[in-house]
């Protein structure tokens, strides 16, 4: 497998626009368009909150349907949420715009929206949008780069990943992009991802591997518990590589389970990385969990504590607060088995050995901290099961961008 | 019922004081005793977190156990917690020192701890400690707030609370003190409570009403989601003040849980309000759930947002956050019959009717907000059911507080 440049125009026969329509601000980019020049297979995994935004359940009925679609719609800025049936219809107005300016059937356009909840998308933007967005189509990385910056809200950088490998000596891409830096949590947050592959699967097996990989990327990522009303993931696949199709089970299948994996998860940990205020990338590596389920639950706890967060932000080793988490996730373990070490590039320490605090050095213990990208690993002593969750610090920012977003 | 002055030295029979003993700092008061002349029943309810301190294990045997103690001993600066069976045995030592100073039995001695986790305690500052306690017993409400300042850590004020009522023409006092303002969750925080009571009552009785004034008191605050190490609640009742015993479902029942509610809900609102940083006591408010529980974690979820609670920093009617955080509390409701009101000593203004925004207007919503005293009150239209948590908002001196607490 080889990480390659690009992102959702990577794959063949994929192409991409991102455009300033005047969604909510002027001078931005705010909306993005992908495109498949032939129809693809699509899977999806959506938010779980009660509260869905409408182009979630617009794109769940399509996903359901089973039938193939040809291009994603996104905007920023207006998330169309907690908007009854007239976002409803501007939702559908979305969709009908995108298509007809594409030539295509409206259910062939899956559409996605972040931004500020409760406000109504206006008509003539929209509009404007989307015939902008067919005019500008291309299938070059500069294009993908526009898509993927359009749909940014308070990220601070655009996000995207590519990654290529081959079946039966056919070469298979996989390429994606994402955005999303608040109200991320693990099941979903503020988060849009869209990903193309030129492979050629069946829709249960695509459907299959998006879901096991969304529980080990984007489910295992927090920046404040918080999880939105507008969470997606969309994996398009249009057949374009020629490879002999993909079932479960089949040749190919593990190959590109593991592909999806490695781009899932490094969109995955580019969010957190990016998340509002964050000074630092915080990775919590869970080892030795009685079963898989309690090494999530325990990885996730320690990652969305506040305490933790702020400790980490002060580079302080207050440990006891790992512990605390560990002990609170809802999980059963004996808390004199387990070991905390924490790691990143200035070193490695361990802190923790039987549930107490070793000899450590606190001078140390800081440096390794002060890193820019910082590991905790709880090894629980109760079995072989291992899970990783990514997060960042809480810091001053966090409560400056989010005491004052709107305005 | 009538609020009184005083705190745990209210009730008759009861004596409290305040030292330095220096555990952790100097010139700072750190071990506070409570002490019932005669042997007095006790209830308890302990942190739910699997990692429990050495005092919480103590006074779980002990309260288990159903023997009357005569005295609860605590102290701030460190949890002793995670500090293993050398943990245990100094615990035992505070026990045996704080009885041994007052002439009664080791059994009778309940403690608590509250601090830094993981740092193992000395010997010689808590012998010295037990001592003085004893030496300055009074039953003054001086002594009272001794005692109450004495368990502050991170708390900016101390906290005390008292009423009496009476029951057949006896007068029943309940009087109480608490600490807590950070690891502060529902399901019991990191937070220390005696109250103190004169009411003859059955020990089974005592732990029911107890229990039941948890889950609508303590349980329902949060100021950062962390359920700390060390949460203990104790209630001692002693018979003094001379009434016919009362247990479940007898005469007086109802009143003493009515009164035991009053201690609870006013010193958990004084925690809340007191949180890590807080600027503003927030208060949820949710009606017209289908049941009592899906109330309490519909409530919960939403005093715990960071979205909502930094919103509420910056004075920002951004009722999509509530919204969201309702739609992923794991209670299943129709987003489009839910209304949501703010509310403080300035007005109140209806947000969101049928899931959407009214026409409010923003500044009014600004100045409402703006106030110390902050409730929002979100109308499910599911059915009868109502529960209240408190919390506050988040600020830049939470991550201050807590990017730097060990220092």
């Amino acid at each position: 497998m080889n990480i390659i440049k690009g992102g959702v125009t990577a794959a063949k026969g994929y192409k991409a626009s991102g455009t300033e329509a005047g969604i909510k601000y002027k001078d931005r980019k705010d909306m993005a368009l992908v495109y498949s020049e032939k129809p693809a297979v699509v899977a999806g995994t959506f938010t779980t909150n009660v509260v869905k935004a409408s182009p979630v359940l617009w794109d769940m009925k399509l996903v359901r349907s089973g039938k193939p679609v040809r291009a994603v719609v996104l905007n920023s800025g207006i998330a169309n949420a907690c908007t009854g049936s007239v976002g409803d219809e501007y939702n559908l107005w979305m969709a009908e715009k995108m298509a007809s300016a594409l030539g295509i059937d409206t259910e062939e356009v899956c559409t996605a929206s972040t931004g500020v909840i409760g406000m109504q998308l206006k008509k003539e933007p929209i509009e404007r949008g989307c015939k902008q967005l067919a005019e500008t189509l291309a299938d070059t990385a500069e294009a993908g780069t526009l898509a993927a910056e359009a749909i940014m809200t308070t990220d601070t950088v655009s996000k995207q990943y590519a990654v290529d490998f081959e079946i039966d000596g056919k070469t298979i891409t996989i390429g994606g992009m994402s955005k999303g830096s608040g109200m991320i949590h693990p099941n979903m947050a503020t988060m849009l991802c869209v990903i193309t592959t030129d492979v050629l699967i069946s829709k249960d097996a695509l459907q299959k591997a998006l879901s096991l990989s969304v529980a080990d990327s984007f489910n295992m990522i927090s920046v404040d518990r918080d999880t939105s009303t507008n969470d997606t993931v969309l994996v398009l696949a249009n057949g374009e590589a020629g490879n002999d199709e993909i079932c479960e089970g089949s040749a190919g299948y593990v190959e590109f389970c593991e592909a999806l994996d490695q781009v899932t998860r490094s969109l995955a940990k580019m969010m957190a990385a990016d998340g509002e205020g964050a000074s630092k990338l915080l990775e919590v590596t869970v080892t030795g969990a009685a079963a898989k389920e309690s090494a999530r639950a325990l990885a996730k706890s320690v990652i969305t504590s506040n305490l933790v967060k702020t400790a980490v932000y002060g580079s302080d080793a207050n440990w006891g607060r790992i512990m605390c988490a560990l002990g609170y996730s809802g999980e059963d373990f004996d808390p004199y088995k387990t070991a905390v070490t924490i790691k990143s590039v200035t070193g490695s320490l361990v802190l923790v050995r039987d549930g107490m605090a070793t000899d450590y050095s606190e001078d140390e213990a800081t440096k390794i901290l002060s890193d820019s990208e910082v590991t905790v690993i709880c090894d629980m002593g109760e079995g072989d099961a291992c899970a990783t969750a990514w997060g960042c610090d809480l810091t001053y920012d966090y409560v400056k961008i989010n005491g004052d977003y709107r305005s």
